[in-house]
């Protein structure tokens, strides 16, 4: 919360009072209900009034018919820079990561076309005429389905995020890696989930009530499997078959894909075709090699699916410099794997103080927050966090706090393509210098 | 809701309790909730047992390396006909329309790629660091902002329709036209969209409180011109920067555009370059010709903005037949240019019965919210209905009250293409006939 001692007022230069609630500039969020602060309108100069602003000159593209609109709709030429960065753009023999450009996004949904994806054996070109899903093992009945017939089915839709377990990995490096939200953070994104509640289908097939484990196998080239507890499965796992309202994207897992909202990535296997009811884990290459959390002992834990509480900031942030001093919001999003972020504390100064964030509702279960923190910048260093709280009672962690626990790379880290580790969930921290660049530092 | 003469239960193939709610096969919503009902599994058949249904037969594209990703998603090549319908493809010198096809989308978002669009005069290509916003007239210092200088202000992100009060034009013909949701109700899409709140510019430039009206102008080659009243500004306009998480796309307004939730999507001005404050409206072209709803005699309601309450059924619909009798889910979308949608009611037998849908939360304020209904089709006919309510207490008028009130075509409407009137918001029925198939009608 706010910390009284550094609760100052003051007036900016319109005669809006700036209601400080903790150190370096941060504004009380109530300014944002309103107040007539002044944050970057510039007065329109040669020979206006208070009358108007007249005439106005017209831009070329205001003088001539313009295009025409295409049958589906693709961003601005000017906006071509705003995609995912590819790790393997060639689709050499190994994984592709595309990562999501947070740092060129606002609000909370991902489009479709920047979504992030995974794949290690490429993306299936998938008939959906042809896709069968089948639930079999212990139930009663194996049954099989298709994106038609799941199409029947009573659909729930629901917001949530989708983080791989590598995602910020390169943050366990010892030394801050120079580079963007985009290379520190793309690999989580969050979406409009449209689909069949995985109980229904387990319901149908009338499962064994002894089960204890699903395993849910893609049909991708590597038939990627992973188990999952059958409580998740009655918790609210869906067979997702729409993304943000179209069908899912094919590096998403068209036609359909298992939703584990708050879990692994890895584990909401795409191109689903199968699910067995089996009565222990099945013990995949995924959840034994890769995306376990390694313990600075060198054990790992096992079977811990969750994506634990987290924010980044993505405005202002690296790559996106501050031109001059003056109010500025700081905003980012944060998210849960528990439930719903509860709030979201911003520092200006590196965690010495710190003020609480205006969150955008409605605020969903698992899904991202988007948080906003009025600033403003009086032309000195400053170093930028936030911290998210959920309401599960779960903190993020602070940096010291974290690599207590955790550990750090044991090697030099020097591109943000490698995974030193997983389940990364602290502080990112951003400093200002004076000339308005920001560098990654660790606060 | 229900009534209590037809209620009534059944059991099904599988054993699941059928609760009817309302004639023709209508079941109660508290089925999603689980309990077994079997809607559309297929018995997985030779050789299964209930230990399980291997070996699987392994698709082709599971046995070879996929495709590379690319830095900007698209849809699978098998979903090619999702496009918006367009009624002007060669961009002839005439208004040119998208519609959205409603039919193939899931959940309440509408992906931007096929979000739909109007434009009178093409769209420009407009340079982000070129243009401008001018807040001028009735204010104490006019002021001008650009793409960047707005993305430093505190940003607010909501769910909100937008929709063309020409929408539904072609449900004032006399008699049903044989034609898809989308291209009877393709004129409204729904985003979450993030901005800077309208009020807090109006503010910066200290708007005279003695201003009643503003005038909106985009920078399109028509600059296009609609007034708007100052009160609707400071409820809870914006100029929006991002749609569904990415900068607007172009034929919605890129680099801004008005919103102004739950007002006529012309008066959302794209393209937006000016607001001129101004103490009476402008009788702009699109506010005095088109527009306004024509009442049986001849007169038109001046300055009424809202879209009210409406929903239609998107599943099933025209076009997308039923193969065989059995369960079902009813869906479609609901929204209010008032509030928030409090009930939607189905019918399944034209309106001598109603059920009430279950409502996909959380319910945002003049925005689409889904609704979905479970139903048993028995193989006879129906005729499928929604009615949407909405939290300010008005109600979707049944289509015998809306023609009593606002009349229908003078002349035969042989295309959806065509705007006999505007602002319909009366009840669609599809009829079901004993074969699946699917025929639009006037319940």
């Amino acid at each position: 919360m706010s910390q009284g001692r550094r609760r100052r007022r003051a007036r900016d230069l319109s005669g809006g009072v700036l209601d400080f609630v903790a150190g370096n500039g941060l504004i009380d969020r109530r300014a944002l209900l309103g107040g007539g602060l002044r944050f970057a309108g510039v007065a329109v100069a040669a020979g206006a009034t208070a009358a108007g602003a007249e005439p106005l000159t017209d831009a070329p593209w205001s003088l001539t018919v313009g295009d025409i609109m295409p049958a589906v709709q693709t961003p601005s030429p000017f906006e071509k820079e705003v995609t995912r960065a590819l790790s393997n753009p060639n689709g050499e023999f190994r994984t592709s990561h595309a990562r999501t450009p947070h740092h060129r996004l606002g609000g909370t949904v991902t489009p479709n076309g920047l979504h992030f994806s995974i794949n290690h054996g490429g993306v299936p070109n998938i008939d959906p005429a042809e896709h069968k899903l089948v639930i079999h093992g212990m139930v009663r009945q194996p049954l099989e389905f298709t994106l038609e017939s799941l199409s029947r089915y009573p659909l729930v839709t629901r917001m949530a995020f989708v983080e791989c377990a590598g995602n910020s990995a390169p943050m366990f490096a010892k030394e801050p890696l120079q580079t963007t939200v985009q290379m520190l953070h793309g690999l989580v994104s969050n979406a409009e989930w449209t689909g069949v509640p995985l109980s229904t289908l387990l319901d149908e097939a009338g499962i064994d009530r002894s089960a204890k484990w699903l395993v849910a196998e893609g049909a991708d080239a590597q038939f990627l499997d992973r188990s999952v507890p059958v409580k998740k499965a009655y918790d609210d796992a869906l067979i997702a078959i729409y993304q943000n309202g179209e069908h899912l994207m094919p590096a998403n897992g068209y036609p359909m894909r298992l939703l584990l909202p708050g879990y692994q990535g890895n584990m909401n296997v795409k191109y689903l075709r199968r699910i067995k009811v089996i009565d222990q884990p099945a013990y995949s290459y995924f959840e034994t090699k890769n995306y376990s959390q390694i313990l600075p002992g060198g054990k790992t834990w096992r079977f811990h699916f969750l994506m634990e509480v987290k924010s980044f900031i993505t405005h202002p942030s690296y790559g996106l410099s501050l031109k001059q001093p003056g109010l500025y919001a700081i905003s980012g999003v944060a998210y849960s794997g528990t439930g719903r972020i509860s709030k979201v504390m911003v520092s200006a100064e590196g965690g010495k103080s710190w003020g609480e964030a205006a969150l955008q509702g409605p605020v969903h279960d698992k899904a991202f927050t988007r948080f906003v923190m009025p600033w403003r910048w009086d032309g000195q260093p400053a170093v930028l966090q936030s911290r998210a709280y959920d309401d599960g009672g779960n903190v993020q962690p602070l940096r010291a706090e974290f690599v207590a626990m955790r550990g750090e790379a044991s090697r030099p880290v020097t591109t943000p393509l490698t995974f030193p580790n997983q389940h990364y969930n602290s502080i990112t921290s951003w400093a200002v210098d004076s000339a308005g660049e920001i560098k990654h530092v660790y606060g």
